[in-house]
């Protein structure tokens, strides 16, 4: 359904946004390459982790290959290797901050990198199949007003030229609690914020170590017409990671997923195994262990 | 009586929504759904709270049903609903925070979601029977002076548009005391504010607990042409709400009502029957007696 | 004397504006209703207020009925009232905040309301006699910069539209000291400003206490081309108040005079004969004596 | 030498100012008028201080008889007695402040009062020789950031407008010491900074109570292309005062002087011999003991 | 490869910048000049330091001998030096202050003094051979936000104009360590968000003193499609710090070299041999040995 925040003649551009980015269904599998901002290089080069990650070009690698998501990420990321990828759909993120600032000295903010507008050029003077935009907001941090702000003229504005609007919403400040962010009722009213402000997906927290999924459906609920994604978090081992993606679909009624280093952290053959099997499971709507076939056998 | 902040081409259309809001009379019921953002889920989903209540389109079926009141909300509950309930009258409301900053983190602040013009463009491409905005200012705060502002701001652009305002005008913040908003010297003060601001409504604590009905006729006078609405509050029990109002309109001088948790957190028919009551009573004038016959029987 | 800030296409404007206000005296008599948002409702009910000052349409009862001074005030008063009362002159004060904020939470900070550019266009849409605009600026706050550029945009802004400029000029927060306000020396430093931001009058505070009115004129010296008005303050027995002023304007080179609570505290009557006394002394340059004529006799 | 910021139609232009403010020496005598905001009236009235100096138009006499030197004022002072002096060239002082926020409350700030496109538009509309704008900076302060900021627009603005600029560079705040002031290598280093700016004139600090006037010219010296004034400072004797001007001159490498409280606390016809001895000593550049005849007569 | 920021009709010009600024080879050889701001006088005048570099156009005369290189400085430099030094490539750099604000004071933040439109309109009228601009962004200070948001619209700008951009990314204030900057993998992330902010070249620290320049390596694979270019430092022996930049090239996989102090703080022959040696190993990939012969004979 078109919010009403599209122009008629942009209703055309909204739905074939729509159209490419859910694959007729609704649904998003967001691949995410914000975090070269947000977690520096330490998600890229470590224990654990392929040596094929700390290579920028990883990411579009993995996409090319698997042939779904959609990939999220900086606008100097895509400029620089969009050319030779030319047909990835791209939700341009417009914030983002490292992990270096303490919160004793200042509550985590994130500014706005570039406007909807710019955007809005880019993706005409590029010829990339921009979908979307992506917006992270510390709901509870000293600078959340300025945040909702600048949520609300994203959703807007990019409405106003027929873009998807995905928020990653979280919890951050002093005057929050990690609690929070394994807490239904507190996440599902960070969905509650998500829709008020019109986004068309929500990212939130998820936590399948302390609460059922049954118990996470609240959060669906809260959201009303925008799509919940939970995110994907840590590292896991792929056959877990696969499950609980599952019983979030079906059980927690969310609408796709957003994934980074469960996917990227793996070297190309097992990474797009993987996006593969998360594509299955959200457009297809496969069960796990139909999915878990897309894995390169070990 | 039109402010003369209305410019003369936009006197009509400043006085179809006076019409459409007050049906006529000078006076407004508000049923408010800001509290998605305000409240996060605390006020949707737990004790005492019907399960409808979680569901977000709750709203729009209570005032669909009970055919009066105007619905505030935030820019994204209404676009997303909006085209499936296209007759309710909207105050857009262009602000809002969650209670999770604390006070000693910093000063309740709420900043502008989007500008009065942006409402005006939104109103046009929706064709939704938007009748004005409303705006939280937070008296006290070390931000008054930003909020004092952008209130002003608002005031004389909503008008410049033919679009009535609503003002929340509250106490909140390290300098001031929970006891002002019992206080009808201090409420009178605020009353007084809104009106130097020029606001259509201001919407402002009550507190019968303490204080006599009689004894807020000064919040009234101070208001002078700015018609008062006293809050609703906390649920309370239905007969005993109804009798409140009835004297907030007769003995404190009040122009109408808004209300919000007092309506939707009861299940869908009670919630009907309360706002048809409330209806009753501020447009029909009707006595409370009367106004409960509203109700469905238990 | 038109400045030089005023362009030669609006010097008609201005000597129209200056005729109006002054009553081509370059004298000016301010009846101030700012304190609505300044005081909130402490001078308008309480011990030894007449019950008619609870009503904001007082202040435009008094100025119409006495036929003298200018009415300073914020745009939501004027825009409300104005319609019943245009032949009033007006000055629209731009700025405002409330007495609640603690200095140590912020020093005090008053924002702009509306700009010039508003203020000329209200005037031509709404046809009321609109002479000027009015400004306060906290000399020694955390935010005097802020300020001082404000109070300079205003000025120059006013004059490129042929508006009066009239300048409240205090010595507020904590680098400041209550005795500035009574030390001639000081408050000169503070007409000096007003003078190097280009106003046409500066409103300074005055004690008539401590300080014999000759040792005032250091201020008047220091304004240069700048008009002094010094504080009405607080109310007084009408008698020994009319004396005061009276010294002011002749012992201390003052050019006029800014009162509130010692005109609206006072029931209709005895408003609108010390209204008329005041014109009498500022215009007509008659004694004290004989403007006390103008009083009610009891 | 015309920088490149200036655009080719402007050359002519800026020439003219440079001419009128040099008399086509490149040198240029400031006399600084903005201290009645700077000291409030600290420096106009006092011990030691001729009452002539009580007077805002004693500036203007002076300047107007000695017939030499560039009057440096904030807009208001300039706005109303401009048209009474209408051939002094005119440098508009952009910013300033008052002595009164304390260092702990906040680190010294001025901002900006009106544009350099603003100034452009009231040389048009005035026709006062304006040649050129002024600003402050104050380096090591706090908001240091945001001064360099707008004193490279300044310079960028004003050139583009065929303008000079001066900038007056001090160290201060809480990051600085008294000290730095009479330190030749410190007061390079804000040269530096004038020079990478792109001012044309920046007035700096000087003591030659510590140090030898050799040893100030590594200050000239490092400005490279931007001239060096020296501040004036405190009243002095003015037979010492000449000296010590002297030797900025030949020893220190300056290109001129800017002056205050050395010329306007004087009674008027010494103050304007000393203008006029100032004058010989920076555009004929005689020695101290001609331009001493220019003195009246004891 | 052209970054698709660059807009098809402003490819050419890109392409002409790249070229001119790297000589074809897709490397860089910047001579910063942006030390008079951010170290005041000290690194011009002192022991160890040439008497030549108190002179600013030190810079200029050895740019201008060694025929190659990219100068990088201030508006205010180019503009008052440039006429007479038209042929030398200029990187105009954007923000900048002092080393005088304590981190307990404020974190380090440094504004913008232009934007990408004024260089440019700036090199349109100066028909300087500007080809891009330097902006410095300090990860983990309390204003990251603020400067990254600058940094992003800086890329943005300058490639929807033509222009290259390089970001000097450093780590600095209170939540950051002064090990950081000797830290491979800290500064392969810093590296991470040049990329994302899509510079075409990213100025990082480097540390050969506790790292071997095999492990630097990771800086450059982090930073993708972004060169790196690592940091000179304070003046070394020239023999060494030649052999020292050979191996960045080559074995740390640096596409250049930022140098400032190591060639400025020599008198002139030897500073024109250092530059003219770096050219040499940066562009025609010559070896230390061979390098080395560009300096003068002792």
């Amino acid at each position: 359904m078109v919010p009403l925040t599209v122009p008629a003649n942009k209703k055309g551009e909204y739905l074939k946004n729509w159209a490419l980015a859910t694959k007729q269904t609704g649904r998003l599998l967001i691949f995410a390459a914000d975090q070269k901002v947000e977690h520096l290089n330490d998600d890229f080069v470590g224990t654990g982790i392929a040596p094929d990650a700390a290579d920028p070009e990883h990411y579009f690698r993995i996409i090319q290959s698997a042939k779904c998501g959609v990939m999220a990420g900086h606008i100097g990321l895509i400029s620089r290797y969009g050319a030779d990828y030319p047909n990835i759909p791209y939700i341009v993120k417009l914030n983002g901050k490292t992990n270096l600032v303490k919160e004793e000295v200042r509550d985590p903010f994130s500014s706005l990198w570039l406007t909807v507008e710019q955007v809005v050029a880019f993706k005409a003077s590029s010829k990339l199949p921009i979908v979307g935009v992506g917006l992270t907001v510390y709901l509870g941090s000293h600078d959340e007003a300025e945040m909702l702000q600048t949520a609300a003229q994203t959703v807007l504005r990019a409405h106003q030229n027929g873009l998807l609007v995905v928020l990653w919403m979280y919890f951050k400040g002093k005057s929050t609690d990690k609690k929070f962010s394994s807490d239904p009722q507190k996440v599902a009213g960070a969905a509650g914020v998500a829709l008020s402000l019109g986004a068309d997906f929500a990212k939130v927290s998820y936590d399948y170590k302390t609460t059922s999924p049954e118990k996470w459906q609240r959060v669906s609920v809260a959201a009303g017409r925008t799509g919940v994604l939970f995110v994907g978090g840590e590292k896991q081992d792929p056959q877990k990671f696969i499950t609980s993606v599952e019983k979030q679909l079906t059980l927690s009624g969310s609408r796709g997923l957003a994934v980074g280093r469960n996917i990227y952290q793996h070297p190309l053959p097992t990474a797009v195994g993987l996006l593969k099997a998360l594509g299955a499971l959200v457009f297809q709507k496969v069960s796990a262990k139909e999915a878990l076939k897309f894995l390169p056998r070990k």
